[in-house]
């Protein structure tokens, strides 16, 4: 692209700006910030990017990422979690999110993604099918549709929803809608109101 | 962090986060798409990266970044430059930034950031002292004071343009601050619009 440029580094920009949301300016900072910083420092970073495919796998269960080593996720495996309830997720890191809580003790399942037919995603691209299967091998009981409330994350959990409508033994639930914890009505958007009106519950 | 992520994937993310101005979420979402995309576009950022310091170097005149195998910047070695004129930058991304206008036939000087007390940034952590002998070295005639509008640009302009008082065989110049081509007055910010109407010329 320039002249001013020596190669190597123009060819790093270019591969930064291949990352979710970064431009050519974003990915020039990044580039010249590892520049500045050691040998050491650029060592570590390409090491932990080249290592990344051989070490990290999905758990062929749940599809949350693991270690290459293990079978199966260790929020699978791990015989206190109950089996018979699946919080479904969008992504690996929804997993996370929900861990964090610290008080939900069933498994996950991640869809590796959302229906959106605008970007040509369709249910066989998502672990639909997989969580078909399990449903029907681990017996499972409850179903927390745990995608967000975005079209594609109301649409999807409408989607498994239907598919599991005959099926009586399973209870389906959305995660509640509302006010977030600390916000005040002022600052609150009209959907979310309207929904944590919807969803108003009476004082114990 | 978390019982729930690999530890290959954890550590990526650590070291993406120390990025400038890159967060935990953008950190996992910069590791994921990596993580999604192939190994091999993983193995061409990771040599990138750590190629990057044995390959680029600053030019020891200007402190431009340049091939390892040049001796000085090929901006500076070119003979068509006028050498006894220098737009004075903080950063090596600036050069790229005037030398985009194709109108400028000088020489640069790069200052590798500018003057800040708050961030302990002093005039010896710049390259001011390599500035000055190459003025002498060179016989500069003008001097173009390229930095930012910032406080910290205005300031490192400042700063030079005392230190070279006393020298008559010299012309600095700042560049012109104005309205930006193509935006309306009324989207001009206050300061912006003060420094226009203060840089006002006449029409020919």
């Amino acid at each position: 692209m320039s002249l001013a440029l020596p190669k190597a580094l123009e060819k790093l920009i270019e591969k930064l700006e291949r990352l979710p949301g970064v431009g050519r300016r974003t990915a020039e900072r990044y580039a010249y910030d590892i520049l500045r910083g050691s040998a050491g420092y650029a060592k570590e970073i390409a090491d932990s990017i080249s290592g990344l495919h051989e070490s990290v796998k999905y758990c062929p269960v749940t599809f949350s990422l693991i270690e290459k080593d293990d079978e199966v996720s260790p929020l699978y495996s791990d015989s206190s979690r109950d089996k018979t309830t699946i919080a479904v997720v969008a992504q690996p890191f929804d997993v996370i999110a929900l861990e964090s809580t610290g008080e939900y003790k069933g498994t996950y399942h991640v869809l590796k993604g959302l229906l959106s037919p605008i970007d040509g995603i369709a249910p066989e691209d998502l672990t639909i099918k997989e969580l078909l299967e399990r449903i029907e091998n681990d017996k499972v009981k409850e179903l927390i549709l745990a995608t967000s409330g975005s079209v594609e994350g109301e649409s999807t959990a409408l989607y498994i929803q239907k598919l599991l409508e005959d099926n009586k033994k399973i209870t389906i639930s959305r995660l509640a809608r509302g006010l977030p914890v600390g916000l005040d009505l002022e600052f609150a958007d009209q959907i979310t109101l309207s929904k944590a009106l919807e969803g108003r519950r009476p004082m114990p």
